[in-house]
């Protein structure tokens, strides 16, 4: 029987050695790769923080002390051990655990996590919590170098430093966000663990003390080694944080002992671990960006299965091209992105036009702003978001692009529902968040053709100020793109699919192509169907508003975003002051977060899958007054 | 003749002696007093950056060299001297000139501003333009240590370091924001500029180079100061950035001979300057937090107009008593601002009860989801924002409160047009933004005491969740409320405020009372009107909207916030599902940017003045399909 078998609290490893720890780091490194292999995850960041996860539980007293993970998805061996390792299996699939810390999972995740950065202020917030209720619970805080260049990690810093409330701030050293770190904290953190000083405090005495065990020794010890290296630590010193560090993340031994020392010293404390992306399987550890979420593989070989060639382009790899093409054409393009380049496809211009492909760290709302002095020096920025991290910006967006009219080309990249990543990860708000910015054009393409058109548009002179266009994360329609002549899309425009009179539906975005085949198998039934992809949101075509109010008296909408403030009251708002003889039904995501699975079953959830919107066009609405 | 009087553009400064700029600088100081004791504005912080506007357009080339203000309300010599002095006595005042600099106003203004912490990364990005253009432009930011704190500064100065643009920050330190600093940066530059490498460096040395005007030698002197006092500026050095100072921002001769060396230096940059906020008008330094915007005063006394008692309460009043009364009766009640303590009343609990008032700092972010952290360890936050800046948050809300349903009560102070302050600090935006995001509860009072009955409400177990209370800067209505019995608000109910037959209007926030007026004017006219307070933009109240219904044709929707989104989306989408016969027509503000001026002068031109809705009362609309 293994080791992890037994293992069905933290509880449970509190009293092994220093050698067992190590065997159980082990054993749920080899469960995680084994688990990922056949159903993916976020398994590079995970397996580099096995020893700090056991470390953590086996040092402080959890779940009363409280752990913080920032963004989450390295935090696997803390579910694992948690009393969540057979859930794990089920991780990120319908129903199953989710792939970040939620409290509402379990009592040992103390906060949830998705989005970057946002740890140190809610530990603080916990600190402060403890202090005013004069308990001894202690809160620590794991946050990634790529997280820390997030402007929020900053002020919980800064805030943090200043109360002088007791909190420990494990600083997470990889190296490495999802793309190359590109600050000047990163060069910073570099240059601390490849000094002289680190190394030879890292070999000469941590090995000594790794082997002769001397606990009260290592407090002494830390005390020194904190003067000895204060230099390096000194940007946290002068933000009131004592620095501790760098040590050995993967070494369990050395974490337990520093953690031990560092468990009753008081004030804020930072403490630096180096730990290695994907360590202790050697795929993941030799190509850290593509081992960040691989996939499904297989785990002897390292193999990763990908998808077959012949199958649809993804939207990304439009974005990616499409994006080459125009910036060759026109030498005012740059591009932009907060750490998303691999994920959007702009390392595709970044490889050929490296000196205008901007690649600024995770830091979303320098990112749009950034864009937006760009743009008033007379650049066109492409700017490539998450919609969800989008929400991030949303103030950069309003104050410092639209309301000084400067043409970002804003790509809101992962639109509408997700999937497996989950409640945190959904793009469906920002239809609706953005809708009532003036100066935006909202646009969001059909399938990957019109996609490469609406870039070519938004980079043409039929666009003055800022467009939004949003776009799901996958595979299109399987439509040729490549290569095709670019065509410019009208405005405010929206196209007809299908004439008809009974009913009408309006759709925006690629969710058009789902209706598009039930009202096929509505016709069939009888039912004549007018569906029109309107395209835009913003401005919302006034034309084909009229051309529907005229010919139904019932509308579908149907988007893959909130009902609440997108298409849905965009329509209604029409409606109701022009035309208020018209039922409109509104189908998306309702009122409440939606959870991880695949996007297919979440569109059932939601009740906007193909059945679903047949079943509203075939069904008649009931009026409740 | 004045010299201040010959200068039309930055162009007639740069003949001038150190001596002749001394003499501007006191004659700009004088003419802003005199202007803003009529025509009040933000004098504090101005009149600190005197010099430094000064030197800025004299040794640099603008508007071909770029400066970029942060925050922009320490920019009125900026103004002065660049073609607005006439103009500056119509500052903030409608149709006048903007408090803030904007691309629209003036060749000179590089960038709006009016948020903080956005200057590095718009400047960074003019940076970059005319790096890949081939110019010689040179960009500067200037930036408060205030601003300083804000995340968004962070992820610019981390970028920025690693992209060796030449950029210069400076760094406009005088040791407070709107109210007290509360950052570890803060105490860090205290301590850099109290100590005595500082002073000694600025009085032996400065002094001297100052009196000789060896312009050569004070070059090689900036990197010999860099290399005696490059401890101090290690934070900004770790991020990449050459430290330089700091030097005294109020002395225009060590300015100017600063700059001029700083020019041509390459790469990032950062001058750390030191002025006093109030500088040179002794009541100002003598009270800087009251004297940040003082309103009208006598500038010879320096005696503030203060509005007489027996005028109604404002709502900040309200807020700060309501919530001190609230925090004494439950030790978990627990107050966050980022900065704004004094400005949204938070001080009346600070001064009774510091342990549990947080001030963090410009930080709104962190501000969110510090509260989240504390509402997630058992306390119960009251976090109060402005509404705009609330926009900083947004994914905090969404992320960090929302989506694991902590109960933070969030606070939105200034909302609705706000006035003088313009486009930048409208709370228009934050109904639409937030009415789609699950779990909240979205409420506005009608007046004072309905306030104080929301924050009773909100901490009472009636509320299992996170509510928004949004409400006006400035007065009430002036009805009682000090030491009025607490009354629940049922949550999602409205309230009958004239029942009437042929029309109704639901308004939601103190708008209603000027409805109320209205609808007395109509009913004058024979028109029976039916007006709901629905008081809850979130749940909306269906009792009422089945009544309306029930009842008429026709519905008006008024709000102090976007059309698009608010509470007319809210009906409209109600109506166009349960009730398609009714005609809906919304007021508000329309999809426009709106500028500055009084809140009456903004409320005509977005065609909600008391006359707008009684013409919309009594008129017909016309139905367009």
């Amino acid at each position: 029987m293994s080791l992890l078998e037994k293992i069905n609290s933290p509880g449970d490893i509190r009293g092994l050695s220093v050698k067992q720890l190590e065997t159980l780091c082990g054993e749920i490194r080899r469960y995680m790769i084994d688990c990922c292999a056949k159903n993916p995850g976020h398994l590079g960041a995970s397996l580099g923080a096995v020893e700090l996860a056991v470390a953590l539980h086996y040092v402080y007293n959890t779940p009363a002390d409280k752990i913080v993970w920032d963004v989450g998805h390295q935090a696997y061996a803390h579910k694992i051990i948690t009393g969540r390792r057979e859930a794990f299996q089920t991780n990120r699939t319908y129903k199953g655990i989710s792939g970040f810390p939620k409290i509402s999972e379990s009592p040992f995740d103390s906060f949830g996590v998705g989005h970057s950065s946002t740890s140190i202020s809610a530990a603080l917030g916990m600190a402060v919590a403890a202090k005013l209720s004069g308990s001894d619970e202690k809160i620590v805080a794991v946050i990634g170098d790529g997280a820390m260049t997030g402007g929020m990690a900053f002020e919980g810093l800064n805030n943090a430093g200043a109360m002088k409330t007791d909190i420990l701030v494990i600083l997470n050293d990889n190296h490495i966000s999802i793309d190359q770190g590109m600050g000047g904290l990163h060069s910073y953190l570099l240059k601390i663990s490849t000094s002289e000083t680190y190394n030879r405090i890292k070999n000469r005495v941590w090995d000594l003390i790794g082997s002769s065990r001397l606990r009260r020794g290592v407090q002494k010890f830390m005390f020194s080694t904190k003067m000895a290296i204060l230099k390096n630590g000194s940007l946290f010193e002068s933000f009131g944080f004592r620095y501790f560090g760098a040590i050995d993340g993967n070494d369990i031994g050395q974490l337990t002992t520093t953690l031990a020392s560092l468990r009753n010293i008081k004030g804020p404390k930072l403490l630096h671990v180096i730990t290695k992306k994907g360590k202790g399987y050697r795929p993941a550890e030799q190509d850290q960006t593509v081992w960040h979420a691989p996939g499904t593989f297989d785990p002897m070989t390292g193999k990763r299965n990908i998808p077959a060639p012949g199958t649809a382009a993804r939207y990304q790899d439009v974005f990616g091209e499409t994006l080459l093409e125009l910036a060759r054409a026109d030498r005012k393009i740059v591009a932009v992105t907060p750490a998303m380049a691999s994920g959007c496809g702009m390392n595709i211009m970044m490889r050929e036009i490296p000196e205008r492909t901007f690649d600024v760290g995770i830091a979303e709302q320098h990112a749009v702003t950034f864009s937006a002095g760009l743009a008033a020096a007379g650049y066109l920025p492409f700017c490539n978001i998450y919609s969800s991290f989008m929400q991030r910006a949303y103030d950069s967006v309003i104050h410092d692009v639209a309301l000084q009219r400067l043409k970002v080309i804003l790509c809101l990249d992962r639109a509408g529902l997700v999937g497996e990543d989950g409640a945190t990860h959904h793009g469906v708000f920002d239809m609706a968040a953005f809708r009532p910015i003036p100066n935006l054009i909202i646009a969001s393409p059909l399938n990957e053709l019109e996609l490469r058109n609406l870039l070519y548009t938004a980079a043409s002179d039929a666009v003055q100020g800022p467009i939004i266009i949003r776009y799901p994360r996958g595979t299109g329609e399987g439509i040729p793109w490549r290569d095709v002549n670019f065509m410019p899309i009208p405005i405010g425009k929206g196209q007809l699919i299908r004439d008809g009179s009974d009913i009408a539906i309006l759709t925006i975005g690629p969710i058009g192509n789902l209706v598009a085949e039930a009202a096929d198998k509505a016709a069939a039934q009888g039912i004549s169907v007018l569906h029109y992809d309107m395209r835009f949101l913003k401005p919302l075509d006034e034309e084909i508003m009229q051309d529907v109010c005229s010919k139904v008296s019932r509308i579908i909408t149907v988007e893959d975003g909130t009902v609440t403030g997108g298409l849905h009251d965009a329509v209604s708002s029409y409606v109701s002051e022009h035309a208020p003889h018209i039922h409109v039904t509104g189908l998306g995501v309702p009122d409440r977060f939606i959870e991880h699975g695949s996007v297919k079953e979440l569109r059932s959830e939601c009740g906007f899958s193909s059945d679903d919107i047949l079943k509203t066009i075939t069904s008649t609405p009931a009026e409740s007054c």
